[in-house]
């Protein structure tokens, strides 16, 4: 129910409650409707403000899960592209996001071009059903969300500025124009293709635009051997990369209930705690499986890998969180924590270096989710979603390489070798992320 | 007002809703329920909800908190345990652990076997007054909290899948047949004990569970001398355990607030936000006194001091945070924090190595918390406190103390020597949380 | 609307309701409110609930961001001192804050003094509107904010005691002195100065009080050299500063939306929700900015004042989050970034040592953000503005300086140069934040 133009989903409620007096009216009690036009408007309204921060907050997520997955020596870095790329997602999409995504898609490529507008203030257009600023708000952190998922995959070896400029097009124009086929109305929706938060839309388009950048920038220096040897580079901080896990948790309760896109029938409210628990349960699995999958293989607890399992279940539930029984939802969620332990190392034998398993989580995972959706989903094709799938990465891939390239050719996307060692905080911030610890001999 | 099923509450609140038209139905303004059912039901299942992700959130912090407080050398392990645990929980909550503790204890012992199940998609069963998957959701983060408690206690020399079996014991079993005494409306509820929101039924339950586990565990090497003598084993991050301090605090507005489990009435959401109060003053207090107190007593004043007085006040108050005046709750609060003080090396007397002092903030202050109660709750009465107090201890103890022994003669519940000395992320997580920091040598 | 009293405005939005049905009683659709009193009274006092919790996770946002920013032999300090401001501030704010700023100012310069009640148990007093508890707590977590400021200005050299008893008289008395002026419907208010969620009364009074303690305790000890070069003492943990930063950008959606002070009606909800994205958009245009900023001006780009830039810019949207254009908050947000990559070395030139920069965040982006009210509110006036600001900049700055001098000569605020060398938490806490880290030649 995420496509609000496409399916009309608010404001048929919104109508059927209007309607509700004329038909209740021989009867007493029922005078009335039982939830009033305007109380469906706050309570929606109120549901795009809750799900809006806790998705926000999911930057912070992405900040902490990489701040924690990277070297230290390229720490602060991390933290500026993440603080950065959250505020050009929150500009691009006002200038050109929303509009192109879902104004006048109809059916189509793409939507119109132009900054969006906000009711004013005190505006009251009650026929919306919900605050245009909250829909506008709740959009926009779904798009910032897909390029956070880009910052991590090219950590440690990327400039700053081509990313940051990279960030501008994808938040601008890539994410949106994309999104346009299905939550703004356009082709995709009409053939029936079924992604309720965005396994697809949001995961995967952020997962195959950072393997594009991943391909074209290369691995990290010491990561693979001329030998094919695998040389992990250990992230500098454990519990800075499981606090981005458990913010990134907290905030896809927001991200997958809030999708319901109404919270005033009781039904909606009904469905949104469905999804709650449906959310939890996918990535709980995900842990266990991934908990239990690397003590089978390796003898010991990978906790990355544990942390990946959530992100996994959670990316693999995104797509359909409300129809899924909780069996189902444990299956799915559980499915995306084993693609984690058996992708990263795929990943590594391709020598595509995704620092912080981005690729596995997001694209992998969110490929899988959408897959699966007809298991639960009766409205949902198998092919449809094949075809949703293969046009996402298609585009995604081809649009992200092309800036990619465009931007090696202009200015250069990858830091010398020798700044590479030395770090991007000092070469690129020069702000160190943790001056007075360790011995600098001990680092990598 | 915590347990539905026994008082009924929420069901009330929409009967006499339901009530008002035909009450009302002389007077021209009033013609229609000043909150109509179906608004109430969105409103109370929005209070799970916003409650519920308040208090999962509280999973983290509790990650925070016990990685601040362990040595570098055992963080990975710590970040593994918090999030395996919370994702057991939360699936044994659904097998085993809701029905055992909710459905059908009818003044016994405990409920009946088998999985949860949600409502269907589009559900509205208005009867209930609120959406049964909120309601598990919400019930289920407190589950996984007394989980939580229980790891930090342990830490530094549990193996991990000892720990891992006994949270799907304690998780699954233990916690949902002692909590189906309460809130399930058993044979204590019954008696007329009173526990709002777990000051016993889950933060004494984990505290006792964690006294079980510690006693049988020993104590870390090098924490206590031959001579007698207390060695201190500094956490190794102030930062994170100040952060764990305030994400639990956070949550526990909705640890404390949602357990109202009805927000569709002004009566309802006014108790809220007492409560809100309340738990925030008891907390305050709780810092303020273990700030003074370590002054005077220590010359300085002991940041963990502070932050486990504030947890303490929390717990303290759990039990009855909204019929208290606010000078109460500051008395119970700080009641709390002086707890803290003298508790903490009172253990230590007795070689009970509490990592992260779990055992006074939550078992000793989760009694006080339960044992005041009739100051301020004219309808419970000290004597059924106490009955209560001691048969959560009895049980829990004893059957914690029986599985830890399972445990230990099935698989062996301790690392070795070597590998304590080791740390456990290198012996079994295979990932060190801090890899570029420290000389090594400087490690305890 | 942030001043319920002056204003009526929840009560005003009540009344309206209540008149509807007389007003529509001959459609028959229409016979009850569209949003009963009932109704509106729970969504006021959810704002205040959930506002409140964001805001008050503002407390753990300073706490972080200012251990993040301190030397790493000071952050148990700055760990204890949040705690404990937070702490005292809820207490402060009971015993005298909320009566001394809300009650009974009418027009005149402070309220009346005691203890706040709040409403009984089950308290149904329909005609305030909303609950008077959540409206204490909601403005209760904005007097902490106050002392949050204080804290990180002050770092590394100020004793913990007077620092506390400090924070005992601003919470306790100047903030809410100086707060009734405006929101509790005294003298300034009366004139029709306009500070919508407080870059004033909060912001810049905590940076007047901070900038005053600054003066009077000097610079931290090689910070300024006899030549007048400038050392900088680089903060400990980016990641922590960043995280901290996040903290407060979620938190302030809490801050400036829940100012709205009612969410009943669709205008207000749909207000709430403009606020939420100007709110965003002035933060993400003050991290544009000071990010072109710095590369253009240092060749690199510092992450401290990415953040800075974030805060900045919510600190200047802060007095008038609704009435902008986004075109205007972007504009509102990017001059707070500017200000704070110009001022902080200003600041620097002047030899007061802020720490972490929070007189620039403040203070002077406070300043601009009041100035700047009337280019999008026609309500408000230049020179009322100018009268407001002046008026709040020399009470504060008065009454601190004052009090810390009297705190001076009493017991002296500043420790020893040997203690500051070590470090205040070996002096003070007995704690250090990171044992295990570091060599400690290598630290400053």
């Amino acid at each position: 129910m995420k496509n609000l133009v496409a399916k009309g989903a608010t404001t048929l409620t919104v109508l059927s409650l209007m309607a509700l007096p004329a038909l209740a009216q021989d009867t007493d009690a029922a005078a009335a409707p039982a939830v009033s036009p305007e109380v469906a408007y706050i309570f929606n309204t109120l549901l795009f403000l809750i799900g809006g921060f806790l998705v926000m907050w999911m930057a912070a997520g992405f900040a902490m899960l990489e701040a924690g997955l990277v070297r230290s020596k390229n720490v602060s870095m991390q933290c500026l592209k993440n603080i950065s790329l959250y505020s050009i997602a929150g500009i691009m999409f006002w200038i050109t996001g929303y509009n192109l995504m879902y104004t006048g898609v109809d059916g189509g490529f793409m939507g119109s071009f132009g900054p969006y507008s906000f009711d004013a203030v005190g505006g009251d257009a009650l026929d919306t059903g919900y605050s245009t600023a909250s829909d506008w708000f709740f959009q926009m952190v779904f798009c910032a969300t897909t390029a956070s998922i880009v910052s991590g995959t090219l950590a440690e070896r990327i400039k700053l500025w081509p990313f940051l400029i990279f960030t501008v097009v994808l938040t601008g124009f890539i994410y949106p124009i994309a999104g346009s086929w299905q939550w703004g109305a356009g082709w995709l929706s009409e053939m029936g293709f079924s992604d309720f938060a965005g396994s697809t839309l949001v995961h995967s388009v952020g997962g195959w635009a950072a393997l594009a950048g991943a391909i074209i920038l290369g691995a990290r220096k010491g990561k693979y051997g001329a030998d094919g040897s695998v040389h992990p580079l250990p992230g500098s901080s454990m519990p800075l990369a499981t606090l981005g896990t458990f913010i990134l948790w907290l905030g896809w309760f927001g991200f997958n209930g809030a999708s319901q896109l109404a919270m005033g029938s009781i039904g909606d409210v009904s469905d949104i705690s469905r999804i709650f628990a449906n959310t939890n349960m996918a990535a709980a699995a995900g842990v266990v499986v991934a908990v239990i999958l690397t003590q089978v293989l390796y003898k010991k607890v990978d906790v990355t890998m544990a942390l990946n399992g959530a992100l996994a279940g959670l990316v693999s539930i995104t797509a359909e969180p409300l129809a899924p029984s909780v069996w189902q939802a444990v299956l799915i969620g559980g499915v995306g924590g084993a693609i984690v332990v058996f992708t990263v190392p795929l990943l590594d034998k391709l020598k595509i270096d995704d620092v912080v398993g981005a690729i596995p989580v997001h694209l992998i995972a969110g490929i899988w989710g959408t897959l699966i959706v007809p298991l639960s989903n009766g409205d949902a094709s198998w092919g449809t979603q094949i075809v949703g799938i293969v046009a996402y990465g298609a585009f995604t891939l081809i649009a992200s390489a092309v800036f990619w390239f465009i931007l090696k050719a202009a200015m250069g996307i990858r830091v010398s070798d020798e700044e590479e060692a030395l770090g991007l905080d000092k070469v690129e911030v020069g702000v160190e992320a943790y001056p007075e610890f360790g011995t600098g001999s001990q680092r990598l």
